[in-house]
């Protein structure tokens, strides 16, 4: 292992983290929230210190990187970044138990938007930004941020690679160009780009400036934090519905949007995951909008509350228009479903991924077919290409380790007494990155009934899904800590 | 596709069926139950003329059979195996709904043991016997009596061969001796061996004859059909014992009975996959026990208790000697887990499998050290020996199509408005063969509250969980029916 190494890039991303304080710093002081304005300049104090010390204790190290040492950084710093990044809510006295400040900090990187806060509207602004901007932070990776602004570890080599690949979201991470930096550039402008047009639109439709923002960051990230106790439902329809077509674009794989840039239209509209994450979510919101039938007054509002809620569910955001808790039983199944399938691969969204699940199917498919015909060769093809054995391997094995903590994740909060239904969509929207659940943490209720247990078992279930589970497993992986 | 050939051996194993109703017959007669009498005489009429008419339009096939002939073979013959031998419920009026009575023999021959009949006690002697025998003759598997009696297919060849496999459960199918119909001689001498074990064993505790032999039938086939309206609460505690020893028993594979018999015994304790059987259900029993601190009067009856549902769910049985669905939410979670791991492959149990489970978690650690050191070649290996690469792979398909049945199978009985924990634990009470679930289908409930649509759902996922999915899924797929 490359202690060194590793140390050196976590104390860089510490760096980057205080440095992001900055702007709910000013925003604190310019609102007079004096606690707030204490709580991060303590927090940042802090962490510049320990960047220093990691900085020189790490000084003159190899230059050796290989994937295990990138799994190992992104799963350690995303921890470190979450115990750290959530000193401001502990100081400032706004979440005054540290492992609820840990839990709801993490909830923002991992863009999950599960909160232990039981009314937002209470907390000052400067931390209801520092919320909400961790959403954004975590949507692209902090890593890939790195990647984009500075050389990281010296130059275009396998180091990057192996960095880009342990982040990002998705069975197999393209390049977009061949150089990983460039790439990383792309991808940020493409985001910045998507967010500032997200807060014009919402601008526009006369939400205040602070809430346009936060709103746009919780979109962006597809986190789901919002500034408002009731979520989205208080703003107006045309708001909810920019909120439901920017979920939705968050949603997709950002490669298509540079495609687009680069005029291959057909490319991108003969993408079969963008066509199955379409196709799901267009028949989700059509039956949700049948079964609904009666439930609100007019065929309009069904129908918009179904498509916020289902863009909201399936691209792991977690705003909430309307509490989806109360409705029948087929909708919530159809919720449940897709708090599981989540959006496109290399986007900003969680869960089992588009991409993945259609390469888990076709894999199913080819399994049924040598049953059939044992002799043939058959081969799995994606946008008509054949996919790698290896590719295939990994999302077979992704299952496994997918189910693997769903079973153990709902067991060991079980232990806290809430119901098989409120355990198994905690777990699933921790794991997924969603945020709400059902029962006990739908939409108009939160995590804090939890125990600080349960808790840090779901904070390992929001890192686990963010970080597409690897990171964190090898972690607990002897082998990982052995001497080559 | 050789038609033939399949029409045939469906034609066989219908007069199989038919003779097994004989004793049902026989027993109503008796007892001067004469509305059963005629629901089984005109059955075995029906069931006669069907499997001649089969026989004479099927005559002179070619002898050229596939694994798909195999497979289609057992899909479609236990479907209509269903279809047939619901007709004695129907005929007698015993149960009025043909999709009941299919519901209700399906999960007979399936092992399931979830039932749509409210009162159990009202049912006639003769159709409780056929009730319960159905879980004995489904238990091992009708084809592989078949072979046991007969040369089937024309003696030992590929045919035999594919049809055990098919019909057997777990991921690799061991030849106990070179000789297919040797094999299925041999393990069905160990289940009547064991069968009549059980017997003596509950006589000796003053079980009367007819509950003693039903309920030896539902432990046999870890079925779970009961005599009694309350399952088992209402025996000794002697009884309820011998009971917990026997449903573990018959969820150990029974290659280990014939080592033993070998005096292999070395080869039995190395097992891993009995030593994760009995390790995972005394774990649940101490757990257990431990959850459910002061909700039984003395230790030794919660004990009794814990052990008793633990060797129920998880040998998939599904009798109950208490309402567990009102135990703590930590006991319930523990029991929903062990209703998807089940029991050992090569037993009368179901679910995914002990051995299963183990092989796919030990291909994920393969996984996770192939991340850690790409270059190093790493053996996956099962009681010292390497598995075949094609095993894993079965594996890891057999658990896509788990999780698809099951997310799909929740979505489509949902549209019956029951809560989601009904609905999940149904969907896993009936495809890992099980039978009571949670709630509104606990084991003080039962499952006629579901629609018929929901019923042949549920009726596709008891015979896809026996089967072990391909057979049933084959069925779907266009593939199947093309020409070579």
């Amino acid at each position: 292992m490359n202690y060194k190494m590793v140390g050196r890039l976590i104390g860089k991303m510490l760096v980057v983290e205080a440095v992001f304080m900055i702007p709910a710093l000013f925003i604190s002081l310019f609102e007079r929230e004096y606690r707030a304005v204490l709580g991060f300049a303590v927090s940042m104090a802090v962490i510049f210190v320990i960047a220093g010390v990691l900085s020189l204790l790490c000084r003159g190290s190899q230059k050796k990187f290989y994937a295990r040492e990138g799994l190992v950084c992104v799963g350690l710093s995303w921890g470190i970044l979450g115990l750290l990044g959530g000193l401001p809510f502990y100081l400032s006295g706004e979440i005054p138990d540290f492992v609820d400040a840990f839990f709801e900090i993490v909830s923002g990187f991992t863009t999950t938007g599960a909160s232990i806060v039981p009314e937002v509207e209470k907390l000052s602004k400067g931390i209801l930004y520092w919320r909400s901007f961790s959403h954004w932070l975590g949507g692209m990776g902090v890593l890939v941020f790195l990647l984009a602004v500075t050389s990281a570890g010296g130059g275009d080599n396998g180091f990057t690679m192996h960095l880009l690949r342990a982040e990002s979201p998705g069975p197999n991470v393209g390049k977009l160009v061949p150089k990983m930096r460039k790439t990383a550039e792309i991808l940020y402008a493409l985001y910045i780009l998507l967010t500032v047009l997200n807060v014009i639109f919402l601008l526009a439709g006369g939400m205040p400036v602070f809430d346009a923002v936060c709103t746009a960051f919780g979109t962006a990230g597809t986190g789901g934090f919002g500034v408002k106790n009731d979520s989205i439902a208080g703003y107006s329809s045309y708001l909810q519905n920019v909120c439901t077509v920017f979920m939705m674009l968050f949603g997709v794989n950002f490669t298509c949007y540079y495609l687009l840039l680069l005029r291959q239209f057909r490319n991108v509209f003969r993408d079969e995951e963008l066509r199955m994450y379409l196709g799901v979510a267009l028949g989700s919101v059509v039956l949700i909008t049948l079964d609904l039938k009666g439930f609100y007054p007019t065929f309009g509002e069904t129908l918009r509350h179904a498509a916020f809620q289902v863009a909201s569910i399936m691209t792991t955001t977690g705003f909430a228009t309307t509490d989806f808790d109360l409705w029948p039983a087929f909708s919530k199944a159809i919720l449940l479903g897709l708090m599981v399938i989540g959006a496109c691969a290399g986007s900003t969204g969680g869960g089992f991924k588009c991409g993945r699940a259609l390469l888990a199917l076709k894999s199913l498919r080819r399994s049924v077919r040598q049953v059939i015909h044992p002799e043939r060769v058959q081969v799995v093809r994606s946008n008509g290409h054949p996919v790698d054995e290896k590719i295939l391997q990994n999302v077979n094995a992704y299952l496994a380790a997918y189910v693997l903590v769903i079973i153990l994740s709902f067991l060991l909060i079980s232990i806290d007494g809430f119901s098989v239904t409120t355990n198994l969509s905690a777990v699933l929207a921790c794991f997924n990155n969603i945020g709400p659940g059902l029962e006990a943490v739908g939409p108009s209720c939160n995590f804090s009934g939890f125990g600080w247990f349960s808790k840090l078992v779901l904070i390992m279930d929001m890192l686990a899904g963010r970080l597409e589970i690897f990171p964190i497993l090898i972690l607990f992986s002897k082998y990982t800590w052995k001497r080559r």
